[in-house]
């Protein structure tokens, strides 16, 4: 087990306090795994509170054991229930008014309302827009997971000549796929902060499977096995001279990473094989387009305005009606992290954020495309999945 | 691929609109997917309003192509946004002032603030108490579904014998028994309903790795892979003459069941081999005791006492300090539905519920214990697991 080193979680909680100091608050009380693990190292069912000044405290309900074992914080404090929560923070000497920031994109109603009987006097704030713009920013002990992600998804990507042939279903594809990456540390799905999105599994698609759109907020759908999971590989049988298209996320040691290949048993038609190369074209287009500073819907644009110039206004990023309007989207500890590539967000791509990039055309025949994760540094951006961009044809 | 029957979607829009009128409600907007999904047929990027009198009407944002074909409802609306929802149902002649219920134990903040300046007049109360209690009770095509999911984690069970060999790791297990069970359909996680928790994997736990504790709310932990993903399988070596506890779920169209067995490699300790046993026993007296109209506090109560007589105070349900109170959770679109069997629940069990029980005794040394799926019929409990009731020994 790799633990959170101290110096990055004091690193983490500094930039915080500095951020909330500057809004104003007086703390926040955190909930969200993926949050509290940013913040702890550690993810136990547990109330997080980080005051803009002075030392967290950690509660513990479950398992109080694992979280002092795992987490450098000083304070880890076992509860019984977040109705301690008040009573333990006064013990530490915080005080109880004042602004005081949750995660209301994700905090449930019910749970919210509760937090307002228990601190009457508080204002809550949204915590999670200043929480995410912290996270998007990757540290060189971050990022040195996010290339051990990208090793184990291209160590799994390398096996599919081994695994494919004609006649299995997209499942029995997606399930030996997903066994490689599983065996060599994958968490088994890929965490989404967004309500009813996630988790993802990943896309095992072929021929016109991959142009099966569904409620799923990316390019590619696929009917999944059932109407009560309708995402990725089905039952369909995989053939001959077709796109088999594998979209997956894989999530190492918490860190996500993203990548498209596209593989076909035999030939495929001259019109495939050319979206394929125009994805990966406007990929190349975006990549010296970015550096430090451009804004995050100039590569959407551009990649638009490529798609639609090159004749792919009803393939672009979906079937008609079905299209999504993003070019990328931020990896880490979630799928859908900051920078969202996408029209009217005209924040900076930073240096230390890392992101996905995916150029994809669907057809009603199947989905061609590229994806590849990046990290922006300060003389650009570099690439860190290291799969060989190329269609993979095996006879 | 399965759509639910449109007397199927009929018959629970009924059920749900006598209860709303009953409550005085004037209707619902769901947006849950496994809500929606029950009500529907489909799972898309939707809003789904069920009035308490008149035509639901089902308002998808994508993919609209794909819900008119899966879902029988007469009125399947493409909206852009939920911005739209006041101007269609305006459109169907619905008022929306009044009482209107929404999921508020998953619903975020932000997603409510937003409702609540959509709909000014309007009164929202939480709705899931009741769409839980509807969806407890299994139709018999539901119940299909059930036993449909029974027979496939059977199936994988089945293959331990073949896959387990002393020196490989849990992760490795876990990854080619999880293979099985998504080549036959399961959606390779079982969604979990309480924030935070879900979804579940499932456990794959050798020696002290069943009794590491973790944040989800079970008698069994596991180290998992990484802090980041604190639960079931980890890194650890399987060795002989140790307990191999394997508890999954499964999920297969849209339906989850739930199972534990435990496997060794050469013998086990006596007491362990005994703590199985007492498991099973304290089972059959739960089976004897249950009946419709039992209150769901009586199975627990019933296993703590005799847990406790037989002297396996310090390991029921988990580690000391991490011991969970229940013995038993509802199961079928989510993994933990109504009824839960713990202290204080003094709602009846009724016929149709469909549920897991679970006594576990957890060591330090591993953990033990036994896990089936049971309908309650008007004669009693039904068992749907099938696979054999015992420790499987490899030589």
């Amino acid at each position: 087990m790799n633990f959170v080193p101290k110096t990055e979680i004091e690193s983490r909680i500094n930039k915080f306090q500095r951020q909330m100091k500057k809004s104003e608050m007086d703390g926040a009380l955190l909930v969200l795994n993926a949050d509290v693990f940013y913040f702890t190292g550690t993810v136990q069912n547990s109330v997080l509170w980080v005051p803009s000044e002075g030392e967290p405290v950690f509660m513990v309900r479950r398992s109080v054991e694992r979280g002092r074992r795992e987490s450098p914080l000083a304070h880890i404090v076992p509860i019984k229930s977040p109705r301690d929560v008040p009573e333990v923070l006064s013990r530490f000497g915080y005080t109880q008014s004042g602004r005081i920031g949750l995660e209301l994109d994700v905090l449930p109603v019910n749970t919210f309302f509760f937090y307002q009987k228990l601190f009457p006097d508080t204002k809550f704030v949204d915590v999670t827009p200043m929480v995410k713009d912290i996270r998007a920013i990757k540290s060189a002990y971050e990022i040195e997971y996010l290339r051990e992600a990208c090793r184990t998804v291209d160590n799994a990507f390398r096996e599919i000549p081994m695994l494919l042939h004609e006649g299995m279903t997209e499942l029995e594809l997606a399930s030996q796929f997903e066994a490689v990456l599983r065996r060599n540390g994958h968490h088994g799905y890929n965490v989404m902060r967004a309500f009813n999105q996630g988790p993802s599994i990943g896309v095992t698609c072929a021929g016109e499977s991959g142009g099966t759109p569904s409620y799923m907020d990316g390019p590619l759908g696929g009917p999944g096995p059932t109407p009560a999971f309708p995402h990725g590989a089905g039952w369909r049988t995989i053939k001959r001279n077709e796109p088999i298209i594998i979209d997956y996320a894989c999530t190492v040691n918490g860190y996500t990473v993203d990548q498209t290949r596209v593989f076909c048993i035999g030939e495929l038609p001259d019109y495939m094989v050319k979206a394929f190369e125009d994805a990966v074209l406007i990929q190349e287009e975006i990549l010296k387009l970015i550096k430090p500073g451009t804004p995050c819907e100039e590569p959407y644009l551009l990649a638009l305005e490529l798609a639609e110039k090159m004749g792919y206004k009803d393939s672009f990023m979906g079937r008609p009606g079905d299209q999504v309007r993003f070019i990328g989207h931020g990896v880490g500890l979630e799928l859908d992290e900051n920078p969202v590539f996408a029209k009217g967000i005209k924040t900076p791509i930073m240096p230390g954020m890392t992101f996905a990039l995916e150029p994809k055309f669907v057809f009603a025949e199947g989905a061609v495309g590229t994806e590849n994760t990046f990290l922006m540094t300060e003389n650009g951006p570099e690439r860190l999945t290291i799969t060989p961009e190329v269609i993979t044809y095996l006879k």
